[in-house]
């Protein structure tokens, strides 16, 4: 005999303290109403400006007191269907070349519906959004090549993927020791007399990877930034180079990571020449594939990440290039147990059982820092289910033919100037008009940047390259065209034009 | 002039690569249909099973080779109705007692819905989820009396809101030196021949505070986990004594992490004792109140947390008691200069402008680890502004209550036994039957918490009290009622009367 089903509690008691709609029809109706507002949003997603300032009404709703009392549903769905929804920095909009962010789908927008209605924490127990998670990483591992016992972790984007990658290569060097008595006693007794732990990457290299370093405690000046060659890839003498001059001056190399599309032009290291430094040196070889690596979807740059399938660890964005709406990022370690070893804890009140809802082992915050943790694997099945990932990779595949056209049409304008080769998504320009004294050119750029982005047309951003103000335009949406690019001239352009005028 | 508006790109040319729906009104019809699905899902929060072993549909549907090609929209939606949203761990429904999760509002799910769609980063830049996590942290300073000029940062959670002020107290302690040159070299400079850095909290703190210390290199076992008294709270004069006892020896004291709501009984540091003994040594005090901190929110139960305005640090979870959907964590920083001088970097790539898109300084990206940040600040906003601060202390306040109705029912109830007070909302006890083996004890409780939990009836989880299984009874949902806790007494006395007759 099971245990029998309860009756509910009364409903009249419910209301005490519930915090649920005291009217569910009209909460049903209000929602109703704003999902219109969502997807009329969504399917204006080209229309009107690019970016525009924080309206006037926005900024001041947001300079409110505590709200100590209640405020109606519709009240609140108001703010957030005016106010809020056509606040967005403008990445959903076609003409948005500003940063490397997706352009998301509607069908993301529906996935995330569910998944704040399921509300689960996924740092552990035996529940959906778990199988969910693990789906979406054998995924990951088949499309990346790594083997399917090896362990990943969807993150926040890559900047937690670098860390949590970081952190593993320093348990594979220090050993699981380095987390219990810290990095200088496990350097002092695995390396008696080392000055420290080194790592190696091109100076193309994001600055998360700085970053980890520095949270990691190893420094970020442990991290070597070697120069990159004249396609902006680290060179691989290079690197063994500066591997053996750090040996032979008292440190300990652990680490080589590659890039797969840097962020200023999108460039990809050699990746399968620096696995094979790195395994010769016995170094951890990590890969940053924020955008680039799902580039692996299209066939015809696919052979441009030769090498990633022989990385120890991985990190990439699916709210980039796989349109997934943020926060979508995933890391993926070949070596299950020394992943494991740099996270895992089990304290009384996370024991996990055989049976019941704390089943499910291994947890998922056994492999990263975080035990709360959100269910975004929901909304990345949904969209790799349901654009398929050819789409996706076509969509790739189009925004990288889009840069070839775009660089074809600035090289063509006169007073613009290419300032990198483009070998995947990103220019990088400027406008040089004749007789521009040196020292202007770079606030010339700067400012035109401000112009084109307060015009509404479109969004560029900048970068330095040799120390060169450059103009950045990235192509990272599915939703963009030639003829965007085509507006795209025409107003960088008039734009540089009126500046001259001045 | 201003730059003209330029005209979009013809709908055929987009058609090429977009990945939005062929047929917007199919799509438009699928999403409200989806929408009646998930609004039926939360209006019938408390019926069902609160928790039951994953379908062997949805298992199925998880074990799928790599989507290449595209799936309908309405298949996807039918999976996400009838597979994910009955998956969840149960912590909507009002007889889930097993963790600490919150518990959801429907007004947190739209603004999820509303929140994908803009599908904004805010690692930086110029836009409304930016103004939004400004108003959001706003408040959080003025609920928990931190000082305007304070800094914070949503996150995913207080796992890694602890993360973020161990960084910070690692930069007051060893300067900033620390991130650059890694933990041993900046404490061989500041501290000569100093032991290392210690910290210091009860031995009832959360496990991810130990994990932080391992991440930041600083060594888990640099962490002092003290005793704590009879209700479970951190003698101040215990603390004082390791402090002096640590420098006695060669160490350098710099962190006290006080608890707001331990995770196995809810206690509540002597918060301000605590401020007290770290300000006399100068160390840095950090309040882990992930969920305790809210308490605050309860005129009745806001004495308690007298002191955590006094803190250096406080992380605290929003998804937890405030039932912001996953994920909506917190941590505030009262020294700015210190929480930036941990995170922040500008590459050329993040350069930021003082007009256009790149306006917006500071950015968020420069306060913790991520770069990619979700716009949680949405569904926060959205849910303390619909429900008010007074309803949701309000709604603390009755867990809490429901908490002592528990207790004394299972007091009363023969064979069972509490373990521990119930200083908050959460409930230990056993089944103690009449001439049970000892050392059956444990195995007894730990599976009657799977009977309990596979019969759907109710969630209660497990933990350890000074060496004893216990079964652990969280209140943090706001749909519970006593006629709720009476059905969780019944259960369980009729769950160990089948255990007792086998």
């Amino acid at each position: 005999v099971p245990l029998t089903a309860a009756t509910p509690a009364s409903p009249a008691a419910v209301a005490q303290t519930s915090l649920d709609p005291a009217d569910w029809n009209g909460f049903r109706d209000c929602a109703h109403q704003l999902l219109d507002a969502v997807l009329d949003h969504l399917q204006g997603a080209g229309a009107g400006p690019v970016w525009q300032p924080v309206s006037a009404a926005l900024d001041q709703a947001m300079r409110r007191p505590l709200p100590l009392a209640p405020t109606a549903t519709t009240e609140v769905a108001r703010e957030l269907a005016e106010l809020v929804l056509p606040s967005g920095v403008g990445n959903t909009h076609p003409r948005f070349f500003g940063w490397v962010h997706g352009a998301g789908t509607p069908g993301g927008v529906l996935a995330e519906l569910v998944a704040a209605a399921v509300n689960a924490n996924v740092g552990g127990r035996d529940h959906g959004a778990v199988r969910i998670e693990r789906q979406v990483l054998a995924w990951a591992k088949a499309i990346m090549g790594f083997p399917p016992q090896s362990s990943g972790l969807l993150v926040s984007g890559t900047s937690m993927g670098n860390l949590v990658a970081i952190q593993a290569a320093r348990t594979a060097a220090l050993g699981p020791m380095a987390r219990a008595q810290g990095v200088a006693a496990a350097l002092a007794q695995r390396f008696p007399g080392a000055r420290g732990l080194t790592a190696y990457a091109s100076e193309a290299v994001h600055a998360c990877v700085l970053k980890g370093m520095g949270i990691a405690g190893l420094g970020s000046d442990s991290l070597r930034l070697l120069p990159v060659d004249a396609s902006h890839r680290l060179c691989p003498e290079r690197l063994e180079a500066a591997i053996h001059a750090d040996r032979a001056a008292g440190f300990v190399p652990f680490l080589v990571v590659g890039t797969a599309g840097t962020v200023d032009i999108g460039a990809t290291d050699d990746l399968a020449a620096l696995a094979r430094v790195a395994a010769q040196n016995k170094l951890w070889f990590h890969v940053d594939g924020a955008f680039g690596a799902l580039a692996i979807l299209s066939p015809a740059h696919r052979p441009r990440l030769a090498g990633i399938e022989a990385a120890d660890s991985l990190a990439f964005d699916f709210h980039k290039w796989a349109h997934v709406p943020y926060d979508a990022g995933c890391v993926l370690i070949r070596d299950e147990r020394c992943h494991r070893q740099s996270f895992a804890m089990a304290p009384n009140y996370l024991e996990r059982a055989p049976r019941g809802t704390a089943a499910g082992a291994p947890w998922f915050c056994d492999y990263g820092p975080e035990l709360s943790r959100s269910a975004r694997a929901i909304k990345v099945w949904a969209t790799l289910r349901e654009q398929g990932l050819e789409r996706i990779g076509a969509a790739i595949a189009s925004n990288c033919e889009l840069a070839q056209h775009l660089g074809r049409r600035l090289a063509a304008q006169p007073g613009f100037e290419l300032l990198a080769p483009i070998p995947l998504n990103i220019v990088c320009f400027r406008h040089h008009p004749a007789g521009i004294a040196p020292d202007q050119l770079d606030p010339h750029n700067r400012e035109l940047a401000c112009d084109l982005q307060e015009s509404g047309v479109a969004v560029v951003s900048t970068t330095r390259l040799r120390g060169q103000l450059a103009l950045r335009a990235a192509i990272v949406n599915h939703r963009t065209t030639a003829s965007d690019l085509d507006i795209l001239v025409d107003a960088l352009v008039r734009a540089a034009r009126r500046r001259a005028a001045r």
